[in-house]
Protein backbone atom coordinates (compact mmCIF):
# COMPACT_ATOMS: atom_id res chain seq x y z
CA UNK A 1 0.00 0.00 0.00
CA UNK A 2 1.67 3.38 -0.64
CA UNK A 3 -0.50 6.78 0.52
CA UNK A 4 -0.25 9.46 -2.12
CA UNK A 5 -1.89 12.40 -3.25
CA UNK A 6 -4.56 11.90 -0.51
CA UNK A 7 -5.40 8.46 -1.75
CA UNK A 8 -4.36 4.59 -1.04
CA UNK A 9 -2.71 2.65 -3.15
CA UNK A 10 -3.54 -0.91 -2.99
CA UNK A 11 -0.72 -2.50 -5.08
CA UNK A 12 -0.27 -6.26 -5.61
CA UNK A 13 2.08 -8.65 -7.72
CA UNK A 14 1.78 -12.14 -8.95
CA UNK A 15 3.68 -14.67 -10.48
CA UNK A 16 2.73 -17.35 -12.25
CA UNK A 17 4.91 -20.21 -13.89
CA UNK A 18 3.89 -23.32 -16.65
CA UNK A 19 4.16 -26.73 -14.83
CA UNK A 20 3.46 -24.90 -11.39
CA UNK A 21 0.37 -22.52 -11.20
CA UNK A 22 -0.90 -24.04 -14.68
CA UNK A 23 -0.77 -26.77 -17.66
CA UNK A 24 1.30 -27.01 -20.86
CA UNK A 25 -2.09 -27.43 -22.18
CA UNK A 26 -4.10 -25.08 -20.85
CA UNK A 27 -5.99 -22.48 -23.15
CA UNK A 28 -4.04 -19.43 -22.68
CA UNK A 29 -7.27 -17.51 -22.93
CA UNK A 30 -7.77 -18.95 -19.62
CA UNK A 31 -4.53 -18.30 -18.23
CA UNK A 32 -4.62 -14.41 -19.04
CA UNK A 33 -8.09 -14.63 -17.23
CA UNK A 34 -7.01 -16.19 -13.60
CA UNK A 35 -3.76 -13.68 -13.70
CA UNK A 36 -6.18 -10.90 -13.96
CA UNK A 37 -8.88 -12.24 -11.89
CA UNK A 38 -6.37 -13.68 -9.27
CA UNK A 39 -4.50 -10.31 -8.64
CA UNK A 40 -8.12 -8.19 -8.55
CA UNK A 41 -9.13 -11.00 -5.92
CA UNK A 42 -6.47 -9.58 -3.62
CA UNK A 43 -7.52 -5.82 -4.26
CA UNK A 44 -11.16 -7.30 -3.77
CA UNK A 45 -10.24 -8.40 -0.60
CA UNK A 46 -8.77 -4.24 0.55
CA UNK A 47 -12.13 -3.17 -1.03
CA UNK A 48 -10.09 -1.34 -3.49
CA UNK A 49 -11.24 -0.46 -7.09
CA UNK A 50 -9.13 -1.60 -9.48
CA UNK A 51 -7.17 1.46 -11.95
CA UNK A 52 -5.03 -0.60 -14.02
CA UNK A 53 -2.48 -3.21 -14.43
CA UNK A 54 0.71 -4.03 -15.71
CA UNK A 55 2.07 -7.49 -17.38
CA UNK A 56 5.15 -9.48 -17.35
CA UNK A 57 5.00 -11.11 -20.56
CA UNK A 58 7.15 -14.14 -21.83
CA UNK A 59 6.87 -15.45 -25.04
CA UNK A 60 4.86 -18.69 -25.15
CA UNK A 61 2.36 -21.47 -27.35
CA UNK A 62 -0.71 -19.61 -28.26
CA UNK A 63 0.21 -15.95 -27.64
CA UNK A 64 -2.50 -14.83 -30.14
CA UNK A 65 -5.16 -16.41 -27.29
CA UNK A 66 -3.48 -15.04 -24.31
CA UNK A 67 -4.05 -11.87 -26.06
CA UNK A 68 -7.48 -12.45 -26.58
CA UNK A 69 -8.05 -14.04 -22.67
CA UNK A 70 -6.48 -10.66 -21.43
CA UNK A 71 -8.65 -8.53 -23.62
CA UNK A 72 -11.65 -10.39 -22.17
CA UNK A 73 -11.04 -10.30 -18.72
CA UNK A 74 -9.95 -6.18 -18.30
CA UNK A 75 -13.01 -5.58 -20.52
CA UNK A 76 -15.40 -7.52 -18.09
CA UNK A 77 -13.46 -5.50 -15.21
CA UNK A 78 -13.05 -2.43 -16.37
CA UNK A 79 -9.39 -2.13 -16.00
CA UNK A 80 -6.96 -0.88 -18.73
CA UNK A 81 -3.33 -2.22 -19.55
CA UNK A 82 -1.34 0.58 -17.99
CA UNK A 83 1.74 -1.17 -19.38
CA UNK A 84 4.26 -4.30 -18.94
CA UNK A 85 7.21 -5.84 -20.91
CA UNK A 86 7.40 -9.39 -22.90
CA UNK A 87 10.59 -11.41 -23.38
CA UNK A 88 11.28 -14.27 -25.75
CA UNK A 89 11.23 -17.99 -24.07
CA UNK A 90 13.15 -19.38 -22.16
CA UNK A 91 11.40 -22.26 -21.00
CA UNK A 92 8.32 -22.79 -19.33
CA UNK A 93 6.62 -19.72 -19.23
CA UNK A 94 6.41 -17.60 -16.49
CA UNK A 95 4.16 -14.75 -16.28
CA UNK A 96 3.59 -11.42 -14.04
CA UNK A 97 0.77 -9.18 -13.18
CA UNK A 98 0.86 -6.27 -11.31
CA UNK A 99 -2.81 -4.89 -10.22
CA UNK A 100 -3.14 -1.20 -8.81
CA UNK A 101 -6.24 -0.42 -7.05
CA UNK A 102 -7.63 2.77 -5.31
CA UNK A 103 -8.72 1.70 -1.24
CA UNK A 104 -12.45 2.60 -1.59
CA UNK A 105 -12.00 2.57 2.39
CA UNK A 106 -9.80 3.36 4.85
CA UNK A 107 -8.35 1.64 7.29
CA UNK A 108 -7.77 -0.78 4.42
CA UNK A 109 -9.18 -4.18 5.93
CA UNK A 110 -5.75 -6.66 6.63
CA UNK A 111 -5.50 -9.88 7.48
CA UNK A 112 -4.42 -8.87 11.13
CA UNK A 113 -7.79 -7.04 12.57
CA UNK A 114 -10.01 -10.17 13.85
CA UNK A 115 -11.08 -9.57 17.49
CA UNK A 116 -12.23 -12.52 19.77
CA UNK A 117 -15.98 -12.25 19.88
CA UNK A 118 -16.11 -10.98 16.21
CA UNK A 119 -18.31 -13.85 13.87
CA UNK A 120 -16.33 -15.40 11.21
CA UNK A 121 -17.97 -15.10 7.37
CA UNK A 122 -17.60 -16.20 3.99
CA UNK A 123 -19.13 -14.65 0.66
CA UNK A 124 -19.81 -17.94 -1.28
CA UNK A 125 -19.63 -21.31 -1.57
CA UNK A 126 -16.10 -23.46 -1.83
CA UNK A 127 -15.34 -26.58 -3.85
CA UNK A 128 -16.38 -25.31 -7.43
CA UNK A 129 -13.02 -24.90 -8.36
CA UNK A 130 -12.63 -28.14 -7.09
CA UNK A 131 -15.00 -29.45 -9.21
CA UNK A 132 -13.75 -27.45 -12.46
CA UNK A 133 -10.56 -28.84 -12.15
CA UNK A 134 -11.88 -32.56 -12.10
CA UNK A 135 -13.82 -31.95 -14.33
CA UNK A 136 -10.67 -30.62 -16.82
CA UNK A 137 -8.75 -33.62 -16.01
CA UNK A 138 -11.77 -35.95 -17.27
CA UNK A 139 -12.46 -33.45 -20.09
CA UNK A 140 -15.89 -34.03 -19.20
CA UNK A 141 -18.34 -31.25 -17.54
CA UNK A 142 -18.27 -27.95 -16.57
CA UNK A 143 -14.93 -26.23 -15.73
CA UNK A 144 -15.34 -22.74 -15.67
CA UNK A 145 -14.67 -21.85 -12.35
CA UNK A 146 -11.55 -23.22 -11.96
CA UNK A 147 -10.46 -21.59 -15.28
CA UNK A 148 -12.10 -18.61 -15.18
CA UNK A 149 -12.59 -17.50 -11.26
CA UNK A 150 -14.44 -14.47 -10.15
CA UNK A 151 -12.72 -11.33 -8.69
CA UNK A 152 -15.53 -9.80 -5.66
CA UNK A 153 -14.76 -6.44 -6.14
CA UNK A 154 -18.75 -5.18 -5.46
CA UNK A 155 -18.39 -7.36 -2.65
CA UNK A 156 -15.07 -6.77 -1.21
CA UNK A 157 -16.05 -2.09 -1.21
CA UNK A 158 -18.97 -2.84 0.35
CA UNK A 159 -17.79 -5.06 3.20
CA UNK A 160 -14.87 -3.13 3.72
CA UNK A 161 -16.14 -0.73 6.08
CA UNK A 162 -17.42 -3.24 8.67
CA UNK A 163 -15.43 -5.75 8.23
CA UNK A 164 -12.31 -6.12 11.27
CA UNK A 165 -10.23 -8.58 9.21
CA UNK A 166 -10.97 -9.65 5.46
CA UNK A 167 -8.93 -11.68 2.64
CA UNK A 168 -9.38 -13.84 -0.35
CA UNK A 169 -9.08 -17.75 -0.52
CA UNK A 170 -6.63 -18.73 -2.63
CA UNK A 171 -4.93 -21.72 -0.59
CA UNK A 172 -8.03 -22.90 0.98
CA UNK A 173 -10.67 -22.36 3.73
CA UNK A 174 -8.68 -23.73 6.53
CA UNK A 175 -5.04 -22.48 5.77
CA UNK A 176 -6.21 -18.68 5.07
CA UNK A 177 -8.01 -18.98 8.42
CA UNK A 178 -5.01 -20.13 10.21
CA UNK A 179 -3.02 -17.13 8.44
CA UNK A 180 -5.62 -14.97 9.38
CA UNK A 181 -5.78 -16.11 13.44
CA UNK A 182 -1.84 -16.60 13.03
CA UNK A 183 -1.62 -12.58 12.16
CA UNK A 184 -4.42 -11.74 14.56
CA UNK A 185 -3.41 -13.66 17.12
CA UNK A 186 -6.20 -14.88 17.58
CA UNK A 187 -8.03 -18.44 17.65
CA UNK A 188 -10.88 -19.15 14.83
CA UNK A 189 -13.80 -21.53 15.41
CA UNK A 190 -15.02 -22.92 12.29
CA UNK A 191 -18.42 -24.79 12.44
CA UNK A 192 -17.52 -26.68 9.07
CA UNK A 193 -21.11 -27.89 8.71
CA UNK A 194 -22.07 -24.41 8.02
CA UNK A 195 -19.62 -23.50 5.34
CA UNK A 196 -21.48 -23.72 2.19
CA UNK A 197 -20.28 -26.13 -0.49
CA UNK A 198 -20.40 -25.86 -3.93
CA UNK A 199 -19.58 -29.91 -4.35
CA UNK A 200 -21.30 -33.83 -3.38
CA UNK A 201 -21.23 -33.24 0.70
CA UNK A 202 -18.81 -36.14 0.36
CA UNK A 203 -16.53 -34.28 -1.13
CA UNK A 204 -16.64 -31.27 2.02
CA UNK A 205 -13.31 -32.08 3.78
CA UNK A 206 -11.52 -31.84 0.64
CA UNK A 207 -13.33 -28.14 -0.20
CA UNK A 208 -12.48 -27.26 2.75
CA UNK A 209 -9.07 -27.42 1.96
CA UNK A 210 -9.04 -26.78 -1.70
CA UNK A 211 -8.64 -23.13 -3.03
CA UNK A 212 -8.89 -21.35 -6.15
CA UNK A 213 -12.42 -19.84 -5.45
CA UNK A 214 -11.80 -16.70 -4.02
CA UNK A 215 -14.69 -16.37 -1.95
CA UNK A 216 -14.15 -13.17 0.84
CA UNK A 217 -13.31 -14.70 4.18
CA UNK A 218 -13.88 -11.75 6.68
CA UNK A 219 -14.51 -11.26 10.35
CA UNK A 220 -17.04 -9.49 11.51
CA UNK A 221 -18.44 -7.90 15.24
CA UNK A 222 -21.78 -10.11 16.31
CA UNK A 223 -23.71 -7.33 15.58
CA UNK A 224 -22.73 -5.59 12.22
CA UNK A 225 -25.31 -5.17 9.98
CA UNK A 226 -24.08 -7.03 6.46
CA UNK A 227 -24.60 -5.48 3.35
CA UNK A 228 -24.20 -8.16 1.02
CA UNK A 229 -25.35 -11.79 1.72
CA UNK A 230 -22.87 -13.97 3.37
CA UNK A 231 -22.42 -17.22 5.50
CA UNK A 232 -21.64 -16.91 9.04
CA UNK A 233 -19.26 -20.40 9.37
CA UNK A 234 -17.74 -19.58 12.76
CA UNK A 235 -16.34 -17.32 15.71
CA UNK A 236 -12.99 -15.68 16.67
CA UNK A 237 -11.60 -16.43 20.16
CA UNK A 238 -8.70 -15.61 22.79
CA UNK A 239 -5.62 -16.88 21.26
CA UNK A 240 -4.96 -20.17 22.55
CA UNK A 241 -2.43 -22.64 21.22
CA UNK A 242 -3.85 -23.92 18.03
CA UNK A 243 -4.58 -21.08 15.74
CA UNK A 244 -7.65 -22.93 14.06
CA UNK A 245 -10.41 -25.02 15.07
CA UNK A 246 -12.84 -27.45 13.24
CA UNK A 247 -16.20 -28.36 14.57
CA UNK A 248 -13.93 -27.86 18.34
CA UNK A 249 -10.70 -29.42 17.43
CA UNK A 250 -7.40 -29.03 15.56
CA UNK A 251 -7.50 -29.67 12.26
CA UNK A 252 -5.03 -32.56 11.05
CA UNK A 253 -3.27 -32.99 7.80
CA UNK A 254 -3.02 -30.84 5.17
CA UNK A 255 -5.29 -27.69 5.22
CA UNK A 256 -4.73 -25.96 1.64
CA UNK A 257 -2.35 -25.46 -0.87
CA UNK A 258 1.00 -24.34 0.19
CA UNK A 259 3.40 -22.82 -2.33
CA UNK A 260 6.69 -23.58 -3.33
CA UNK B 1 1.07 6.61 -15.93
CA UNK B 2 -2.06 7.38 -13.40
CA UNK B 3 -3.45 10.36 -12.25
CA UNK B 4 -4.71 9.98 -8.74
CA UNK B 5 -5.33 12.43 -5.94
CA UNK B 6 -3.54 15.22 -7.84
CA UNK B 7 -0.46 13.43 -8.44
CA UNK B 8 0.71 11.59 -11.42
CA UNK B 9 2.13 8.22 -10.97
CA UNK B 10 4.58 6.67 -13.62
CA UNK B 11 4.83 3.03 -13.51
CA UNK B 12 7.25 0.11 -15.38
CA UNK B 13 7.85 -2.75 -15.05
CA UNK B 14 10.57 -4.99 -17.04
CA UNK B 15 11.04 -8.54 -16.98
CA UNK B 16 14.41 -10.45 -17.18
CA UNK B 17 15.43 -14.04 -18.08
CA UNK B 18 18.33 -16.20 -17.47
CA UNK B 19 20.21 -16.28 -20.32
CA UNK B 20 18.60 -13.57 -21.68
CA UNK B 21 19.37 -10.68 -19.56
CA UNK B 22 21.76 -12.59 -17.20
CA UNK B 23 23.87 -15.48 -17.40
CA UNK B 24 23.59 -18.31 -15.15
CA UNK B 25 27.06 -17.85 -13.63
CA UNK B 26 26.61 -14.04 -12.60
CA UNK B 27 26.13 -12.86 -9.24
CA UNK B 28 22.50 -12.51 -8.24
CA UNK B 29 23.62 -9.55 -6.25
CA UNK B 30 24.22 -8.09 -9.66
CA UNK B 31 21.01 -9.15 -11.56
CA UNK B 32 19.20 -7.83 -8.68
CA UNK B 33 20.95 -4.27 -8.77
CA UNK B 34 20.57 -4.81 -12.55
CA UNK B 35 17.05 -5.13 -12.16
CA UNK B 36 16.29 -2.72 -10.00
CA UNK B 37 18.56 0.21 -11.43
CA UNK B 38 16.95 -0.28 -14.77
CA UNK B 39 13.54 0.03 -14.09
CA UNK B 40 14.63 3.29 -11.87
CA UNK B 41 16.03 4.34 -14.85
CA UNK B 42 13.01 4.51 -16.85
CA UNK B 43 11.37 6.48 -13.97
CA UNK B 44 14.77 8.74 -14.35
CA UNK B 45 14.15 9.60 -17.78
CA UNK B 46 10.01 10.85 -16.57
CA UNK B 47 11.53 13.15 -14.22
CA UNK B 48 9.50 10.69 -11.18
CA UNK B 49 10.90 10.34 -8.00
CA UNK B 50 10.84 6.49 -6.66
CA UNK B 51 7.75 5.03 -4.41
CA UNK B 52 8.75 1.94 -4.28
CA UNK B 53 8.98 -1.58 -5.97
CA UNK B 54 7.39 -4.90 -6.16
CA UNK B 55 9.33 -7.89 -6.62
CA UNK B 56 8.07 -11.21 -9.20
CA UNK B 57 10.50 -13.95 -8.30
CA UNK B 58 11.53 -17.41 -9.26
CA UNK B 59 13.64 -19.36 -6.99
CA UNK B 60 16.83 -20.10 -8.64
CA UNK B 61 20.32 -20.58 -7.27
CA UNK B 62 21.97 -17.87 -5.29
CA UNK B 63 18.86 -16.55 -3.52
CA UNK B 64 20.79 -15.18 -0.58
CA UNK B 65 23.09 -13.32 -2.60
CA UNK B 66 20.12 -12.16 -4.57
CA UNK B 67 18.65 -11.08 -1.59
CA UNK B 68 21.57 -9.34 -0.02
CA UNK B 69 21.88 -7.30 -4.09
CA UNK B 70 18.35 -6.71 -3.66
CA UNK B 71 18.57 -5.26 -0.22
CA UNK B 72 22.15 -3.03 -1.04
CA UNK B 73 20.29 -1.24 -4.23
CA UNK B 74 16.97 -0.52 -2.58
CA UNK B 75 19.30 1.18 -0.16
CA UNK B 76 20.96 3.32 -2.18
CA UNK B 77 17.91 4.71 -4.39
CA UNK B 78 16.07 4.78 -0.84
CA UNK B 79 13.47 2.92 -2.30
CA UNK B 80 11.01 0.48 -0.42
CA UNK B 81 9.96 -2.91 -1.30
CA UNK B 82 5.89 -2.30 -1.36
CA UNK B 83 5.65 -6.36 -2.14
CA UNK B 84 5.71 -9.03 -4.89
CA UNK B 85 5.43 -12.83 -5.09
CA UNK B 86 7.95 -15.60 -4.86
CA UNK B 87 7.32 -18.82 -7.11
CA UNK B 88 9.18 -21.85 -7.31
CA UNK B 89 11.91 -22.84 -9.89
CA UNK B 90 10.61 -24.24 -13.51
CA UNK B 91 13.64 -23.73 -15.68
CA UNK B 92 15.50 -20.75 -16.40
CA UNK B 93 15.37 -18.20 -13.81
CA UNK B 94 12.56 -15.13 -14.61
CA UNK B 95 12.30 -12.24 -12.38
CA UNK B 96 9.61 -8.99 -13.24
CA UNK B 97 10.12 -6.04 -11.02
CA UNK B 98 7.30 -2.97 -10.98
CA UNK B 99 8.41 0.17 -10.09
CA UNK B 100 6.26 3.17 -8.85
CA UNK B 101 7.16 6.69 -8.90
CA UNK B 102 5.57 9.95 -8.43
CA UNK B 103 5.83 12.69 -11.20
CA UNK B 104 7.72 15.70 -10.03
CA UNK B 105 7.03 18.02 -13.07
CA UNK B 106 3.69 17.48 -15.40
CA UNK B 107 3.48 17.10 -18.64
CA UNK B 108 5.76 14.15 -17.39
CA UNK B 109 8.69 13.73 -20.22
CA UNK B 110 7.65 11.77 -23.10
CA UNK B 111 9.65 10.39 -26.23
CA UNK B 112 7.37 12.09 -28.32
CA UNK B 113 7.94 15.72 -28.41
CA UNK B 114 10.81 16.42 -29.68
CA UNK B 115 10.60 19.62 -32.31
CA UNK B 116 12.22 20.65 -35.46
CA UNK B 117 15.10 22.96 -34.29
CA UNK B 118 15.62 21.41 -31.08
CA UNK B 119 19.18 20.30 -29.89
CA UNK B 120 19.75 16.17 -28.96
CA UNK B 121 21.58 15.71 -25.76
CA UNK B 122 22.92 13.13 -23.58
CA UNK B 123 23.71 13.06 -19.91
CA UNK B 124 27.14 10.89 -20.18
CA UNK B 125 29.34 8.55 -22.00
CA UNK B 126 28.56 5.56 -24.02
CA UNK B 127 30.54 2.44 -23.87
CA UNK B 128 31.40 1.58 -20.27
CA UNK B 129 28.45 -1.03 -20.03
CA UNK B 130 30.11 -2.43 -23.04
CA UNK B 131 33.53 -2.64 -21.59
CA UNK B 132 32.27 -3.89 -18.71
CA UNK B 133 30.68 -6.75 -20.19
CA UNK B 134 33.99 -7.27 -22.12
CA UNK B 135 35.78 -7.49 -18.55
CA UNK B 136 33.70 -9.81 -17.58
CA UNK B 137 33.96 -12.34 -20.20
CA UNK B 138 37.71 -11.96 -20.10
CA UNK B 139 37.77 -12.31 -16.23
CA UNK B 140 40.17 -9.38 -16.23
CA UNK B 141 39.49 -5.58 -15.19
CA UNK B 142 36.26 -3.59 -14.19
CA UNK B 143 33.14 -4.50 -15.04
CA UNK B 144 31.16 -2.30 -12.59
CA UNK B 145 29.50 -0.32 -15.20
CA UNK B 146 27.45 -3.73 -16.88
CA UNK B 147 26.88 -4.97 -13.59
CA UNK B 148 25.69 -1.96 -12.02
CA UNK B 149 24.03 0.49 -13.91
CA UNK B 150 23.62 3.88 -12.32
CA UNK B 151 19.97 5.18 -12.68
CA UNK B 152 20.09 9.08 -12.89
CA UNK B 153 17.30 9.88 -10.46
CA UNK B 154 18.96 13.40 -9.89
CA UNK B 155 19.34 14.22 -13.27
CA UNK B 156 16.02 13.10 -14.86
CA UNK B 157 14.62 15.29 -12.52
CA UNK B 158 16.49 18.38 -12.96
CA UNK B 159 15.62 18.25 -16.59
CA UNK B 160 12.20 17.31 -16.35
CA UNK B 161 10.89 20.94 -16.55
CA UNK B 162 12.77 21.81 -19.55
CA UNK B 163 13.31 19.03 -21.97
CA UNK B 164 10.94 18.53 -24.93
CA UNK B 165 11.43 14.91 -25.39
CA UNK B 166 13.58 12.42 -22.90
CA UNK B 167 14.46 8.46 -22.83
CA UNK B 168 16.51 6.51 -21.46
CA UNK B 169 19.34 4.84 -23.76
CA UNK B 170 19.07 1.19 -22.75
CA UNK B 171 19.39 -0.92 -26.36
CA UNK B 172 21.60 1.20 -27.71
CA UNK B 173 22.09 5.19 -29.01
CA UNK B 174 21.21 4.40 -32.56
CA UNK B 175 18.40 2.64 -31.68
CA UNK B 176 16.89 4.60 -28.89
CA UNK B 177 17.24 7.86 -31.20
CA UNK B 178 15.29 6.63 -33.99
CA UNK B 179 12.46 5.27 -31.58
CA UNK B 180 12.69 8.48 -30.24
CA UNK B 181 12.40 10.33 -33.82
CA UNK B 182 10.13 7.68 -35.19
CA UNK B 183 7.70 8.59 -32.17
CA UNK B 184 7.78 12.24 -32.29
CA UNK B 185 7.81 13.19 -36.01
CA UNK B 186 11.38 14.17 -36.77
CA UNK B 187 14.06 13.27 -38.05
CA UNK B 188 17.60 13.52 -35.08
CA UNK B 189 20.89 14.59 -36.67
CA UNK B 190 23.91 12.76 -35.01
CA UNK B 191 27.42 13.92 -34.82
CA UNK B 192 29.16 11.36 -33.95
CA UNK B 193 32.24 12.87 -32.90
CA UNK B 194 30.53 14.98 -30.42
CA UNK B 195 29.13 12.03 -28.30
CA UNK B 196 31.41 11.32 -25.33
CA UNK B 197 32.48 7.59 -25.12
CA UNK B 198 33.97 5.82 -22.23
CA UNK B 199 35.73 3.42 -24.50
CA UNK B 200 38.94 3.58 -26.83
CA UNK B 201 38.65 5.91 -29.94
CA UNK B 202 38.64 2.70 -32.37
CA UNK B 203 35.11 1.45 -30.76
CA UNK B 204 33.18 4.61 -31.29
CA UNK B 205 30.74 3.08 -33.98
CA UNK B 206 30.25 0.10 -31.12
CA UNK B 207 29.45 2.17 -28.33
CA UNK B 208 26.93 4.12 -29.99
CA UNK B 209 25.33 0.82 -30.31
CA UNK B 210 25.87 -1.11 -27.46
CA UNK B 211 23.41 -0.22 -24.74
CA UNK B 212 23.23 -1.00 -21.00
CA UNK B 213 24.79 2.28 -20.55
CA UNK B 214 21.66 4.21 -18.92
CA UNK B 215 22.27 7.50 -19.90
CA UNK B 216 19.60 9.71 -20.49
CA UNK B 217 18.97 11.19 -24.28
CA UNK B 218 17.00 14.01 -24.28
CA UNK B 219 15.77 17.21 -26.61
CA UNK B 220 15.77 20.73 -25.29
CA UNK B 221 14.81 24.11 -27.57
CA UNK B 222 18.09 25.27 -28.54
CA UNK B 223 17.97 28.62 -26.10
CA UNK B 224 17.49 25.99 -22.81
CA UNK B 225 19.41 26.24 -19.88
CA UNK B 226 20.69 23.33 -18.79
CA UNK B 227 20.32 22.92 -14.82
CA UNK B 228 23.53 20.12 -15.23
CA UNK B 229 26.46 18.91 -17.61
CA UNK B 230 25.39 17.53 -20.57
CA UNK B 231 26.54 16.83 -23.86
CA UNK B 232 25.08 18.21 -26.98
CA UNK B 233 25.50 15.43 -29.60
CA UNK B 234 22.71 16.51 -32.38
CA UNK B 235 19.77 18.23 -33.78
CA UNK B 236 16.46 17.58 -34.75
CA UNK B 237 15.25 18.50 -37.58
CA UNK B 238 11.86 18.24 -39.83
CA UNK B 239 11.04 14.94 -40.75
CA UNK B 240 12.87 13.08 -43.63
CA UNK B 241 11.94 9.61 -45.08
CA UNK B 242 15.41 8.85 -42.98
CA UNK B 243 14.17 9.14 -39.21
CA UNK B 244 18.21 9.24 -37.88
CA UNK B 245 21.31 10.55 -40.01
CA UNK B 246 24.67 10.27 -38.50
CA UNK B 247 27.00 12.61 -39.74
CA UNK B 248 24.48 13.07 -42.49
CA UNK B 249 24.37 10.17 -43.68
CA UNK B 250 21.85 6.98 -42.48
CA UNK B 251 23.64 4.49 -40.51
CA UNK B 252 23.59 1.02 -41.52
CA UNK B 253 23.54 -2.16 -39.87
CA UNK B 254 22.59 -3.29 -36.85
CA UNK B 255 21.66 -0.03 -34.77
CA UNK B 256 21.52 -1.45 -30.84
CA UNK B 257 19.88 -4.40 -29.47
CA UNK B 258 16.48 -5.27 -30.60
CA UNK B 259 14.80 -7.39 -27.95
CA UNK B 260 13.15 -10.48 -28.74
Amino acid sequence: MLDIGGETLVITHDAMAEGLHFLPGQDPADVAWKLVATNLSDLAAKGAEPLGVLLGYQLGDGDPRFAAGLREVLEHYRCPLLGGDTIGRTGPQVLGLTALGRATHRPVPSRAGARPGDRLWITGPLGAAMLGFEAIKASDGDSQAYRRPRALLAEGRALAPLVSAMMDISDGLLLDARRLAEVSGVTIAIDSAAVPIAAPEACRDAALRWGEDYQLLFTASAEAALPIAAHPIGRVHAQTDTPILIDGTPPVGQLGYEHR
